[in-house]
């Protein structure tokens, strides 16, 4: 198939159904409004079901894509380019913060190597390398359109495989030393902010640095120059190979028909790029929570969305996705089981 | 027992198990800090359990304490006192939201009665009516010095009751028309604010209501006159019955140890006086949501609390601690579960 064959499934998410689950929100037994956000939340995810109220989103699984940088050349950020590899075993084995989260919250978990530089080709995890890291986006492009293409793909064929195996909700999640820097390259793209807003530590890089990293996205920025209507041409300008990925799987989470969760600011510029391509997939969007990092704050806004967790995290990994799954499950089970004023023999005020 | 044998088994945290914690967050596979407020609330988390890392703090129960309220005859709320009843029945039906949260975050719920002005003895829940219905705050005590004492010990029994049981974690709910009214004039007793900076539209009242309120709140406050250091005073003189056993099980939950999740403005409000009694018992606070009810900010800066939900839920019930609690699990389950840097093999940056 081809990435058009994926597009063409995409539907917006059903009007009536919303429709449906804006009139029950308003019979269940609670005042008015009284749920918040997840009255709001409940009535999308009736529309991304086509039914109110929906079944549970459940089961749910994180794919945690990983890709390293040719950017990372350019002294971006004090970990070594190895810690990607690192972390990747980290996750295989059951060590990182986002197993624990996983864990808790009974959501399974994928770990894809789509670009990672290193050989990890004995690990216990998917392996779909498109190729080993991205090139310096700094002094030419990341990535060929056929690399593009590539990655984009291995994130449609992985959501489609995960619903055929019976998973009604996609998580985003990621791993790459340096991949805050080329988020911060798309987001500038997609919402023409300057690189200094949306810019960050990542993982708590130092001023010094963060000067130098943001110069490396505004000389990057003027040296590409793409405007926000060619999704592939950026992804080829600047990667990473996980964020086409993450494009792709956000995209192939659409035409399928089941919510995506959002991480934090590299699912974000991968999401602007999936809307980008598709702007009715954004129907499917739920942001998990908001990064610390100030480009995910300006993603979401031009997104559109609101992340149901705000607690600082700048992590990563899918952490943030995997944190707000219970509420997302909270919003449907309310919807769907709550007994209405007539069911309970309540007089409404 | 007496309410001062309970609070003479209230100790702080333990330091040394929080300085321990705070250490492990420095070692385990992430940067420092990156999983923002989720790092204090483990660290804390171990001081509660006195050892690091602890262990996780489950199963969880929310009690749900139902009460009626007096100054409902002052038209401060559109929705008859018979609500209150007619919602505990819900609740046993399980068909409230708290009964849709709970059912997926996998916590139990008790319902309490301790104050329903309706006869609910056929109902399938706790009983433990002091007595029905407060009396009306804004023409005298809401409730004698003995129905405070029997109500507070109500809580902090069944908080004893449910650590003997196996729970380790407490969750606070609450059910009572005309509720929000109470904990206005209780949060604006303890933090100094006037009855404008603490009253809210509640369920959803208009603006005529609003004012209503308010001017009752207010008057209540000048009728009353207790200073913030009077906890039972307070309790006395604007009650409501299901603050009173909140407050109690607050300590309760201190004085065994184990973490207490708090809901909304009404937990708020009791932990407000939970507070006052026992300054110790704060540190087993862990705020679970942000209300929309003003007085909730209020109330949680006095405490010095973050909420780790804010979604605009205004409804109550131990709604939006139940949707917190899988966060403090993930809390507790990254500092215990994660690799460190040298476990995993990784050079630190």
């Amino acid at each position: 198939m081809t990435i058009d064959d994926y597009l063409a499934r995409i539907r917006p998410a059903d009007e009536q159904a919303m429709a449906a689950a804006t009139q029950r929100q308003q019979v269940l037994t609670k005042p008015a409004g009284s749920l918040g956000v997840l009255e709001d939340l409940s009535v999308r995810l009736a529309g991304i079901a086509r039914q109110s109220p929906p079944e549970l989103p459940a089961p749910a699984v994180v794919a945690v894509f990983a890709g390293d940088h040719g950017v990372h050349a350019q002294g971006v950020t004090p970990w070594p380019q190895e810690v990607t590899a690192a972390m990747v075993a980290n996750f295989a084995a059951g060590g990182a913060a986002v197993n624990t989260f996983a864990a808790t919250n009974g959501v399974d978990i994928r770990v894809v190597d789509v670009g990672v530089a290193a050989d990890v080709s004995g690990m216990d995890i998917v392996h779909r390398k498109v190729r080993p890291g991205t090139r310096d986006m700094s002094t030419g492009d990341a990535l060929t359109a056929e690399e593009v293409e590539a990655a984009v793909l291995t994130g449609l064929e992985l959501a489609d495989e995960l619903v055929r195996e019976g998973y009604r909700c996609l998580l985003t999640g990621d791993m790459g030393i340096a991949n805050t820097t080329a988020s911060a390259a798309l987001i500038a793209t997609f919402t023409g902010a300057t690189a200094d807003g949306v810019t960050g530590r990542g993982t708590g890089v130092d001023d010094a640095t963060l000067a130098h990293k943001t110069n490396v996205v505004r000389e990057s920025l003027a040296l590409h120059d793409v405007p926000g209507t060619e999704p592939f041409a950026a992804l080829r300008a600047y990667g990473g190979l996980e964020h086409a990925a993450l494009a792709g799987y956000i995209l192939g989470a659409a035409a399928n028909g089941v919510p995506v969760i959002l991480d934090g600011v590299i699912a974000g510029a991968a999401a602007l790029v999936a809307q980008a391509i598709c702007p009715a997939a954004a129907d499917y969007f739920v942001a998990g929570h908001r990064s610390a990092e100030p480009g995910h704050s300006v993603a979401l806004k031009a997104l559109g969305l609101q992340p149901l967790v705000d607690l600082d995290l700048r992590l990563g990994e899918g952490t943030g996705a995997v944190l707000a799954y219970p509420i997302v499950c909270c919003a449907v089970r309310a919807l769907r089981d709550m007994a209405t004023f007539e069911s309970a023999g309540i007089d409404e005020a």
